[in-house]
């Protein structure tokens, strides 16, 4: 049995009647949550940046992007709305492999259905199929994969956005396969780019070459066969282990965006806990920054392999400390978009903190755990355990609060523009026209 | 000591004058070999389709081909570069890697070249800082990363591409050690696809990802800074063996040019010896393929891992065959463009022969040797030792034998014009515009 083959036999054939309604509705709710990702960073100097950087090499400008004026083609569209919905950190994850599922693969669908009209009903289920082809290869080589160093959104995503761009060219079979080979041979985005700009870039970069993975095997350019699952294919060249049977296993009813969630916070998803209860705490006891002595914190191991970031230098790198996050708890009782600024890196008041945190990894801690303890000067303790943090599959964000996470981010949109936004994301399946949304985003 | 930052220090304050002549003279020789390679496989399937499946997203078309009439921007044009250069498995090699060093750097290089002035003196110059930079990274990876199934070729000539763009774009230093990083977490390309066409497209993905990470750092666009060498970087992550090391050892003195070596047969490296082994055998035999019994054939171990493949469909399978290179040398005594299409794997009499060979790994013999016996159907038995293959760097193709091998590759230029490519070659430092030379390539 060949996975890749199977994978891409599923995307080929599969139909939208088959897909559940539950389905549909978590896909909007993931497409709602990213948008306001993409509207909140369209602005910041990644995306500058980028789309000056790549204006002199773009093809004819039938795109659109999300949330700015610029058009591109589709594949550097493709590129920046990438960059714009990942650079905040405040897009979707899925626990069992901590992707960001949702970037690689609409950045790549809404640069398509810009430049060619889409029906809602065809951009949810290519969603679903991007989703299910991303997801399952990195199901199959989590955890070894991302521990290894890779940026598993990117090396993932990039399998996502060609089958998502391949399931709207029609591809045939062998064409899918082909561009999963071509994915798996694009597929790179490493560790030590975090708390940089080009991590942002990882995620516009895996869904352009998804897109040219699915474009160039409509063309019948031609790959390897069993790019994901050959001796020298994606899992064993990417991975020291993995397992082959998650591919396969449940596909087509066992749909992988039902454990989909999003972040309360805009920073790194292992630290949102810690946020959590230091917020908590905050809440309780008010604590002075000048009257905190120390700070212990218990996590994950995990917590601090990835953000264990003490000496910051801008806000980018703060989505990554979890010394950080324990001190915009305390200190401001909340973690909004200004509490991960190169301001909020350089306040006092969160400097002095941030030096009196002490983290200890503790195995018997999850990932969506942290216990919080604070010492005073005065020789008082207060601690907090949190046990699910807000976010997670088993406390979700609430439609109505991705709403206002969406209108948190906004600094661009008139009001009744971003409710625009809101309505026709939940109406999506109903739309003759994906631009319809696409356009409401832009100011 | 980091060595992104030593390595990107050195391509930035490099000056020619510290080049010496025999290392310009090298490049002129790769450089012509490696245009030759982009004539000859300038109308291949691979390219005709990547040029039409390209053509809707390139940008303002600035940039010429390489032999071909069309423009396109230059980062697409560096894609076809690559294909058209590597398609047949003609190009460079340096063996104590295993890259093919040339396609990534001079695909990106003339591509830029075309669609922005430079004088050879500094297209030679940008050309070495390349080659030295894929060199070394791919020096400190070799043999672990290699044999994990990544090419080597796209993996490490992303390093060059940007060095070199990098050189002529005058990066500071810190811009040269975020392109670095760019390239780094774009490093990809794996050895599944070998025998497809997305193995060419490597050289081409390659080139472009480099050249567009040196384009992103020259606007500032941020990457981490020790892609290289940290827990999260290119060596840690790709390579399970790695000695950084190498990276700086002798950089400025020990120029790895000096090691490059260029393929007499348009095939797989390690086949080379075995076709040279059997066309001695046939010039001293000349054995009728019915009066073959057996054909055994002792190579390094290396050669089975990456040239076993034994059923053949087309022309590419056969360049990574063991059984085709001893069976071509045998029948038709030699190993020309011819022995490697379609109708060559089909032909009856390769066919025969084919099925008649039994290569055996021997951790004795060289990959620059090979030993071959052959057994009729009378009983006689005749064996030759390669000891040095024709090409490697102890038995080097001259400066004529290359000229040569360009003429043997064109069917698309007059052979006046196929003689002014040769001459604008070996005075390439004497140009005041590379672009004398590009159209010089078009027919």
């Amino acid at each position: 049995m060949s996975e890749t083959k199977v994978l891409s036999s599923y995307v080929v054939s599969s139909r939208l009647e088959n897909i559940p309604s539950d389905v549909i509705h978590e896909s909007k709710r993931a497409l709602l949550n990213w948008i306001g990702c993409a509207i909140g960073g369209s602005r910041e100097p990644a995306v500058e940046i980028a789309v000056r950087a790549l204006t002199p090499f773009s093809g004819e400008r039938s795109a659109r992007l999300l949330a700015r004026s610029e058009q591109f083609d589709p594949l550097y569209a493709s590129v920046i709305n990438g960059i714009s919905g990942h650079v905040f950190e405040y897009d979707d994850t899925t626990p069992m492999n901590y992707i960001h599922p949702t970037p690689p693969v609409a950045s790549a669908l809404f640069a398509y259905a810009s430049a060619n009209p889409t029906t809602g009903r065809d951009f949810l289920h290519a969603f679903v199929m991007g989703f299910e082809a991303e997801s399952r290869v990195g199901n199959a080589v989590y955890p070894a994969h991302y521990e290894a160093g890779w940026h598993i959104t990117a090396t993932a995503g990039v399998f996502g956005a060609a089958a998502a761009i391949g399931k709207l060219l029609n591809l045939s079979t062998q064409q899918m396969i082909w561009a999963m080979g071509l994915a798996a041979t694009q597929a790179s985005g490493i560790r030590e780019m975090f708390g940089s700009m080009a991590k942002s870039f990882h995620a516009g970069h895996a869904a352009r070459n998804g897109y040219l993975s699915a474009v160039l095997a409509k063309s019948d350019f031609t790959a390897g066969v069993y790019g994901i699952e050959s001796p020298r294919g994606f899992a064993h060249v990417l991975s020291s282990k993995y397992d082959l049977s998650k591919i396969a296993a449940g596909l087509g009813e066992d749909f992988q965006i039902r454990y989909n969630t999003y972040k309360p916070y805009p920073c790194g998803i292992v630290v949102q806990p810690t946020i959590d209860a230091a917020i908590d705490l905050h809440r309780q006891y008010h604590p002075a920054p000048d009257a905190i002595k120390a700070v212990r914190v218990r996590v994950a191991p995990l917590v601090l392999d990835l953000c264990n970031k003490r000496d910051l230098r801008q806000g980018l790198d703060s989505k990554y400390s979890i010394y950080h996050a324990a001190a915009i708890g305390l200190v401001r009782g909340k973690g909004g978009l200004q509490e991960f600024t190169d301001a909020a890196v350089a306040d006092p008041a969160l400097t002095k903190v941030r030096d009196l945190v002490t983290p200890v990894g503790d195995a018997s801690i999850t990932e969506d755990q942290s216990h919080i303890e604070v010492e005073l000067t005065d020789g008082r303790k207060f601690s907090h355990f949190v046990e699910q943090s807000l976010g997670n599959i088993h406390r979700p964000l609430s439609d109505q609060q991705l709403e206002e996470k969406l209108r948190d981010q906004n600094a661009i949109l008139p009001e009744a523009q971003v409710a625009r936004v809101i309505d026709l994301c939940w109406r999506l399946d109903q739309l003759q026209d994906v631009n319809d949304l696409i356009r409401a985003t832009i100011a």
